[in-house]
């Protein structure tokens, strides 16, 4: 039976690396402790394991099929999804006020990993919920919260963000759906269509919430008309729900996440679907940012999560099948050896776990500057943390989704001429990882986001902010003994990093935007080398001072020694060569003319 | 409609790169020309357009079936058999005395190159039979050669290689299937279980051959004790064809190559199988070889040939979406812009290119020395190029594998959301694209054989070999006006092949095999790196002179020099770190102990 995540490291990252039971000293997260985030964590692991995985393979073999305008998804679905509404994970970070259980989205993000390890569409239902009904929660009226909180966050109605349009994917500027308003009404009168909606319709719930990008008729053109409006499936009225003009106009038959349907869904084809402003006019894509960076971080974790399942597949296999003998051993007659044995099936194992562990303890990281942002008292450490959760997103979304597809790769490989086959699960994950270099901004779009404004904004103050962050790491590191060399070449990427982005900062300043942001994706993947290097060097600490408290358990943390060594040997050393790239403006592709291909 | 390979590429790589032309010169292509050449693509090609990239979509979507014990093909693939033996190709590089029509291996790579690109599948059929009839031509005594070779190379029968079994995958020291002896006969009787065969069975042919590694009984243990045996589907006695005793046991679901059937061969169930001894008892795996290294070329095409067909995809696509505005224009107002012109989009198509035509001009380059090795009436220079031909051989295989999946990454990724659904083309390719880094020596295999083998025999020999042909074409392009630093990136960078080969060399010598090949995968890397920029300074200098000769055409050769510059530019620099880890042979892996994961 497959993991799907190692519980020895979720138990490492809490409470030996990032300290999440500290957490529960400020007042938003009291009645926890330590114990009840291993409870919390438990529970869901359980049912991650117990019922959400045995259904994968059936739901990615049969996806949800469109029939007579109505999606049904599979049976397995309707079993899963009062398991998963009864763990109370909806609302398990909101406040106690909504119905929350005001648990950190850090201890959340460790208990969620599970379930999307598990059976990542499953999951989604739910986290795209949390995600909308947050909208409502943060922006909506009271009438709004009203009616639609309570439904949402208990799992009676779900939820789905509805941004992209067939001419408008990446460019929301261009988003063209239309809200007329209604005189005297409380609604505005919705037209339009939107693609790629994750259960964008099911036969799970009584109703679907759609927050969704509109513009309001006569509105600025671009990015400043943009609003957001709550599109029920059906609308309540009085005690009814009534048919609300949201029509099903296709599904997309995506190449994985194959349990949850991806939909085309046109509002208003009868001029009768109701849509509901949340917040102010005019102020859509703002406060559908806050949505897009936590379902950035959920991107991240998702990527994680499906590399780790994979990559505890691939272990297993590796210990399990006999094939060929050690190097230089010539001799038949002796048995084969497991291809664990094999110093590259070693290799391609080392890679995936540095790439699966680093990634995590980024998002934790990240999801911890989170808590600290949302719930600190301090009002300094509440601004210093949600810079640095704003600098770290776009990376905490990009690097488990390009690295984590390329370990997923390696985990199809280390199945060789099985793993091209669906009889074994490797392909499948392969499948689903490689959706998250695509939603929710693609690796392009994340690269200009940290390049073209994280880094930049204030000053760099962010920057200086991580610089501290890192300094805290390497006093750590030092004290527990970490070797010193890796000290030194974090921070002398670091410096590297920071030399960088001045210079290429200055050329945005001297207007030069195109020479800046040229190499913005070599930016990001050096960016992300080094931050990753961080956690590992963070991890190493932890796993130094787990070695000096004697002998038990020191298997695991030799494991975090080699693969935080690998790690800062075969990719820190990539540094210089991508910031040469950077600082050069190497100009082929700028140069390169569309007829010239 | 995609154009599958770029005609004016190919056309550069025939007449101004290799001058395949001037192999007309030797006798064996002597009735050959330019004119023949360039009527064999095109014929090729046409047929490849017409008739098998329409079928690649529907015999991906329903592939092969098992009913009743045999196997169905899809209908169309009866269409295409007809068409493509008509082409001459199974038999077209083959002398004329076996009904061949002694083409240079270089040409007709370049002609099925449009055929990989069209229908992986279809041309696979084609390429086995070349493979397994070229066996027997090989080895086979004259009774097999009159048996088999008309019906093969005429493409009535069909052949595969039956190499693989459950418990011996890469290890084929363990090949256990059993041939025993018949007093008297002309045919041992076989027992045993293959896997992976592609095209083991199929309703197209009255017959198929199987050339089968098989261990005669009482033979040697491991791989001196495998033999090279023909086993028919249907044995031909006299006149007829009768059953020979070879059953499907089962069908494997590939994720990709959906026309072909991957089976499961069962030999000898009633143990009435006959297998006829091809050459000599023992020999099989030195046999093998022979048909195993240009199976490794034909992999390394295909990749070319996957990555090519999604690159004209994704150009086409990016030519035609329109998508947000160029960095810095919010005016909102204006008409979006084709993604073509946002950078990212030109780094990833000008990557893809790189990659393709870097991989392609390798592969020709590579096929030039067969054909060399095969043709020339100098012995030495038959030697010489016989050894560069093994040199190259595992990077010609493993560079379009390795680099061209990630081409077809790709080519999805710059499709976005749609890239993501089976609606579009490109994830096809990329599942296609994924089996080639396993079959017929996976990438890690590849490495042992590049520095455990190839580097290191005779001295090091071929490795000086590859140094003067380098040395050669920089002389070629500086004398055409090659930017000189580009040169010198080369030129630096074998040195530092030599040098660490040197010292990896010595390491092996000294007792060290663990030691010498622990990074063989990352000097397989920075191997290819360096052989690619090698080609891709050839194609700058044939670029250099086209634009020399007048503006005619410059557009083709402003983008070669834009690749290459970005080949040299961003992949060269890679080199010194990746030689790093071989040098100081970063050791995390090699330590790292099976419960340590």
């Amino acid at each position: 039976m497959n993991s799907l995540v190692d519980d020895r490291d979720v138990a490492f990252l809490l409470a030996e690396v990032h300290d999440l039971p500290a957490l529960s000293a400020l007042p938003y997260f009291a009645d926890h402790s330590r114990e009840t985030f291993e409870l919390t964590i438990d529970s869901v692991r359980k049912v991650a394991r117990d019922v959400c995985f045995p259904a994968y393979r059936p739901m990615d073999a049969a996806p949800p099929s469109l029939e007579g305008g109505a999606v049904k998804v599979h049976p397995e679905m309707h079993r899963i999804l009062p398991r998963l509404v009864d763990l109370g994970l909806i609302a398990a970070t909101r406040p106690y006020e909504v119905g929350g259980g005001q648990l950190p989205s850090s201890v959340f993000a460790l208990a969620t990993l599970y379930l999307m390890a598990a059976n990542l569409s499953a999951y989604a239902y739910l986290g795209l919920t949390t995600g909308a009904a947050r909208l409502i929660e943060s922006f909506g009226n009271e009438a709004l919260k009203q009616r639609y909180l309570e439904p949402m966050y208990s799992g009676r109605w779900l939820g789905t963000m509805a941004l992209t349009e067939p001419q408008a994917g990446s460019s929301l500027a261009d988003v063209a759906t239309k809200a007329t308003p209604v005189a005297g009404a409380d609604h505005h009168l919705v037209t339009g269509t939107k693609i790629f909606i994750s259960g964008g319709d099911q036969d799970l719930t009584e109703n679907i919430v759609h927050l969704t990008l509109a513009r309001i008729e006569g509105a600025p053109p671009g990015t400043k008309g943009v609003s957001l409006f709550a599109i029920p499936k059906r609308r309540p009225e009085g005690e009814a729900l009534v048919d609300n003009d949201c029509t099903t106009s296709g599904v997309f038959h995506k190449i994985g996440w194959r349990g949850l349907p991806s939909i085309a869904l046109t509002f208003g084809d009868r001029r009768d679907c109701h849509g509901y402003l949340v917040g102010a006019p005019h102020q859509g894509l703002r406060q559908m940012f806050q949505m897009m960076n936590e379902a950035r971080l959920m991107v991240g974790l998702n990527a994680v999560a499906t590399a780790s399942v994979a990559y505890r597949e691939a272990l297993r296999y590796a210990e399990e099948r006999p094939q060929g003998r050690a190097l230089g051993d010539r001799d038949p007659s002796r048995p084969q050896i497991a291809i664990m044995g094999h110093a590259d099936v070693r290799r391609m194992l080392l890679r995936q776990k540095a790439i699966i562990e680093g990634g995590l303890c980024l998002l934790i990281q990240a999801s911890r500057y989170q808590d600290l942002a949302e719930a600190s008292p301090d009002p300094d450490e509440r601004a210093r943390s949600s810079r640095l959760l704003d600098l770290l997103t776009p990376v905490a979304k990009s690097f488990p989704a390009e690295w984590g597809f390329e370990a997923n790769t390696l985990a199809v490989q280390v199945h060789g001429g099985y793993g091209y086959t669906s009889e074994y699960l490797p392909e499948a994950w392969w499948r689903d990882q490689k959706l998250n270099t695509i939603h929710e901004g693609t690796t392009g779009i994340q690269s200009l986001d940290l390049l073209g404004r994280k880094v930049m904004l204030d000053g760099g103050e962010a920057l200086r902010l991580l610089g501290a962050e890192v300094d805290a790491t390497l006093g750590r590191a030092r004290d527990a003994g970490v070797e010193e060399v890796w000290c030194r070449s974090l921070e002398e990427a670091l410096g590297l990093v920071a030399a960088l982005t001045a210079q290429l900062g200055k050329r945005g300043l001297e207007g030069d935007l195109e020479g800046m942001l040229l190499h913005s994706v070599d930016y990001l993947q050096l960016f992300s080398i080094v931050v990753v290097a961080w956690q590992w060097l963070e991890m190493a600490a932890a796993a130094r001072r787990g070695l000096a408290r004697g002998p038990l358990g020191s298997a695991f943390y030799e494991g975090k020694l080699c693969a935080a060594q690998y790690w800062i040997k075969t990719e820190l050393p990539r540094v210089p060569a991508l910031a040469t790239l950077c600082r050069e403006g190497e100009d082929s592709y700028a140069r390169m003319a569309s007829d010239w291909f």
